[in-house]
């Protein structure tokens, strides 16, 4: 484990630390917020799943997450989208390929070397924080867009791990997007796409705990989203939560950074701070 | 005046605007920021100077301003840190040229032709803002590095105009600085140096209001910012305000988030709010 930076920031500490992954075959980048608390003891955790395009930096500089982490105590990661490396797979579509792991674990040539993100996120990067205060016993999990899709199947396929589960303009239905079945036929072939899918899992199985999903009415992607299918299996299950549509927002940061105070109260109540 | 993009934030806009200067002799690209209660009627504003190497963009989308602004009830004017384009002189090094006009107006070629920030900042852009609901009447000024460099030299060289100025890690003494002496000398030529230097200004006339001032302790630039110098010169005038050293924070935009709070309620009492 190397470390890239440190930052203070809001009386914690900023860190980008670089390892080598097992299960992505390539070395790894991720950001960690520990608040002022950290420094008496293991606080509990908030993950943050980044959507395309992005790499572990721009939810850390750009969501003002520090600020609220920091008053209530908790720990943020900010893992990278996808493998990274000469040597890795890529695509000439920005939706494909590096910055695009959809968090899936691929099955197909020629992602599957690489691209394996859900183990990545869901196994081998959690084991890792233990060098960190960090009490894995109480961790959340929210994301934006692919990352909000991430969060959200990622949550619901880990039953009994996560507190919460929120989501800023998630990707909700990816197996009828072009948001998502391009990528699941090229990563998974014939495998399980519904397994990824949140409406799907939100139909099927639900969440054990809180939902907040944020999404603005103003999402130029709004079609590719499609959240009217998340808040229709949530609905339709009786899923405690809040599905919220942001009049006047859009797809950016600007509006991640508007409600990143919200979801982290929302965290918060559920971790016990 | 051509909007570029307009983001919903906090219940306000952020806008981007381009516009032909005219005393750059190019196009122009600012942010403003417009908070929900710029809707009932003007607001006061304040101004965010950038620092070396950075756009209009930086501490739009990194330094969390809007947060507070939104609350306060307050403005926010972001220029660039240079002129732009293709028939503008530019030097191979980061603290010269492009990104680093140190808002002073050059009088030596090559850079006479466009590099006039300070008139830019100071009498151009102020004057395009009445098509905006703001007040400029109600004005205060901040920045970060060269960009609070600027804020202190424009401040105390425009009596009257501002009713309070703060700076994050400000480049202090530029005249006797690696970051100064060189471009004022490629600037300026023999011109008066000492106008554009914060700690010369503030020995000399000081601030008619409060001045505020955050440096980090772990600050890799310490050397070339020298913040002792404009320490002595605002105790020797008995200069109403704080000079603050942050305990552990560095140069960077997570100790810029970090205080961007506090500065923006420093402005909040002086503009009346």
């Amino acid at each position: 484990m190397e470390p890239l930076s440190e930052n203070a920031c809001f009386g914690g500490s900023q860190l980008v630390l670089r390892h080598g992954s097992r299960v992505c075959a390539c070395d790894m980048t991720f950001g960690l917020y520990l608040p002022p608390q950290a420094q008496d003891g293991p606080v509990p955790v908030l993950w943050y799943l980044s959507g395309l395009t992005c790499t572990h930096e721009n939810a850390m500089t750009k969501a003002g997450a520090q600020a609220h982490a920091a008053h209530l105590g908790m720990a943020l990661v900010f893992p990278d989208t996808s493998p990274r490396g000469e040597d890795v797979a890529d695509d000439d579509a920005f939706d494909m390929g590096k910055g695009a792991g959809f968090y899936v674990d691929a099955t197909e040539a020629p992602w599957a070397s690489h691209y394996k993100m859900r183990s990545y996120v869901a196994d081998e990067l959690p084991g890792l924080l233990g060098d960190f205060p960090v009490d894995m016993d109480r961790q959340a999990i929210t994301g934006h867009s692919m990352g909000g899709h991430g969060a959200l199947t990622l949550a619901m396929g880990s039953p009994g791990r996560f507190a919460s589960v929120s989501a800023f303009s998630p990707i909700c239905n990816p197996s009828a997007s072009d948001w998502g079945r391009k990528q699941f036929a090229a990563y998974l072939g014939d495998g399980d796409h519904a397994a990824h899918d949140a409406s799907l899992l939100m139909a099927d199985r639900g969440f054990d705990g809180p939902v907040l999903c944020d999404t603005g009415t103003a999402d130029q992607f709004a079609d590719l989203l499609r959240p009217e299918t998340l808040a229709q299996a949530m609905a339709a299950r009786r899923q405690p939560g809040a599905f919220r549509m942001q009049k006047g927002y859009d797809h950016s940061y600007f509006f991640v950074q508007t409600f990143i105070g919200d979801h982290l109260d929302f965290h918060a109540e559920a971790l016990g701070l």
